[in-house]
């Protein structure tokens, strides 16, 4: 089952295994090395390495090629595993004891409970500050795209972005909440740092401004619809996480029932869609990838 | 007493007053609203607003103008704001339950205290992604020197910065360790930042290689001589912070007492002063403030 109208099936787009190994490489090499004696390194490297779904990074390069920027140098390599590294810092800190403390993350123990809460924190304090680094060092990227790209970053990550996603979640997740909170609240934790991929893609790619509004918006879908999944599949063991973490939480799926989101959750896609082939239009490889990806996501819930 | 052997009182220097009210002017404008009902900001603001020496900022601003830049657009008034809300981030870390569990900062409850560690953890998130963010929005100053200067700011809070710094001091500070290892461990928790502070004031002012080289040697030795201090103060009561808090520490007070320590301090000062002295040569504004800084507060300890 496909949830996009139109398509162009003679398009071959980019392989995603292909690019998800080249992000991993990659991060590999911007994280500290390998040394079993410096604990915060191997917890930034276990936090950032250990398997995921890659899909913010390979997001972010995708769009940037359908918007017709070709790598040459690298530097949008390094643009993705920045916003990887944000992600990976961000999801350290959700698992601590005094978040969500959380055993499970990505199908290992979570960070604090390999390292310690101490060595979790400064982990992704690091890895935090590493992004921002990398951005600034990226090769081939002019100095005005690294600095857009830095303050858009900046903007996901703080009091309007997975700060704010994150101390709402903690301090609403547990009372009665209206649709509109939580979705709210879905916005600052996963739609903001979705914003800051495609404008990430969009200034390294020279795109005007018109496409990247259109590139806000379909994050705000995406992120919509991704948090939607996330909600769908507690529950399923094979998450890689705490299963059931959200039971007693106030979810839209504990709100509407599951069949309701799965169909705010196509809505949102189907806009999501619509915002990004108005985007981009020197390739599908995005639209190919998100639909490809989501269908087989919503195959295990339905 | 004077520590300095050189110095030209013909010359009027910055007022450091003036500057400080400027700093803190504008950093409650950088800083989210008061709103009551937004705790995270609260947070932000009472760690980075609680009355504090400010001496990185100040620096920041005194070493750039000393190298001939004038500030009209406000973006060093910035720059000086980003480093003061790392360093106000890096307190807030310090001190959660999980690191040096403190009570007190800045003569004020920490903000753990005050707001619980899930909100304290947050605001430095929020703060530390802040002041990349204000870095790349500074007025005035070129792409090329925002991006220098988020990867200095970027190294000096990461695995090789306050983040290294703070783990040392939490596994290493209880045991009995070299006076060496206690001198790596202050260049990670201090003079890693002070660098910072001095690269940004030398790429905002297009300062040469050569004085960034002896910039950062100021700053190698300002760290030490500033921890050194720190170490001294400690006991005494009006820091604002916890006292005692080094007992039980290995410090380099602890282990070659107060009067050793008070050469090395004087040592390293002169250092200081003299890269300092080589690297800018339109001003000496810098150097007087150090100077006067420092004769003050030994005063209190000697």
């Amino acid at each position: 089952m496909t949830i996009f109208a139109e398509r162009d099936p003679t398009l071959i787009p980019s392989d995603p295994l292909m690019l998800l190994a080249d992000i991993e490489r990659r991060l590999d090499r911007l994280l500290p090395a390998e040394n079993e004696r410096d604990c915060v390194g191997l917890a930034m490297r276990e936090g950032a390495l250990a398997p995921g779904k890659r899909i913010r990074p390979v997001l972010l390069i995708m769009a940037a090629q359908d918007l017709g920027y070709r790598d040459d140098a690298g530097g949008l390599l390094d643009f993705a595993c920045a916003i990887e590294m944000v992600h990976a810092a961000s999801l350290i800190l959700d698992d601590i004891p005094c978040m969500d403390d959380a055993e499970l993350r990505r199908g290992r123990p979570t960070i604090h409970r390999q390292f310690g809460e101490p060595v979790a924190i400064l982990a992704a304090v690091a890895l935090l500050s590493r992004a921002f680094g990398v951005i600034a060092q990226a090769d081939g990227i002019s100095s005005q795209a690294k600095t857009q790209a830095v303050a858009e970053l900046s903007h996901a990550v703080g009091i309007q972005g997975l700060v704010q996603g994150q101390f709402r979640d903690l301090t609403e997740g547990g009372q009665p909440r209206s649709a509109d909170a939580i979705q709210l609240t879905n916005h600052y934790k996963t739609s903001a740092l979705f914003s800051a991929a495609m404008q990430m893609a969009a200034v390294v790619a020279g795109a005007p401004l018109e496409s990247r509004e259109k590139l806000h918006r379909f994050a705000l879908d995406l992120g919509q619809a991704f948090q939607l999944l996330d909600d769908l599949c507690d529950g399923l063991n094979d998450t890689g996480k705490d299963a059931h973490q959200d039971a007693g939480k106030s979810t839209l799926v504990n709100m509407l029932g599951s069949k309701v989101v799965e169909k705010r959750l196509r809505d949102h896609l189907q806009r999501a869609d619509r915002q990004l082939a108005s985007a981009c239009d020197s390739g599908y490889a995005t639209r190919h990838f998100v639909q490809a990806w989501f269908d087989k996501k919503l195959a295990t819930v339905s």
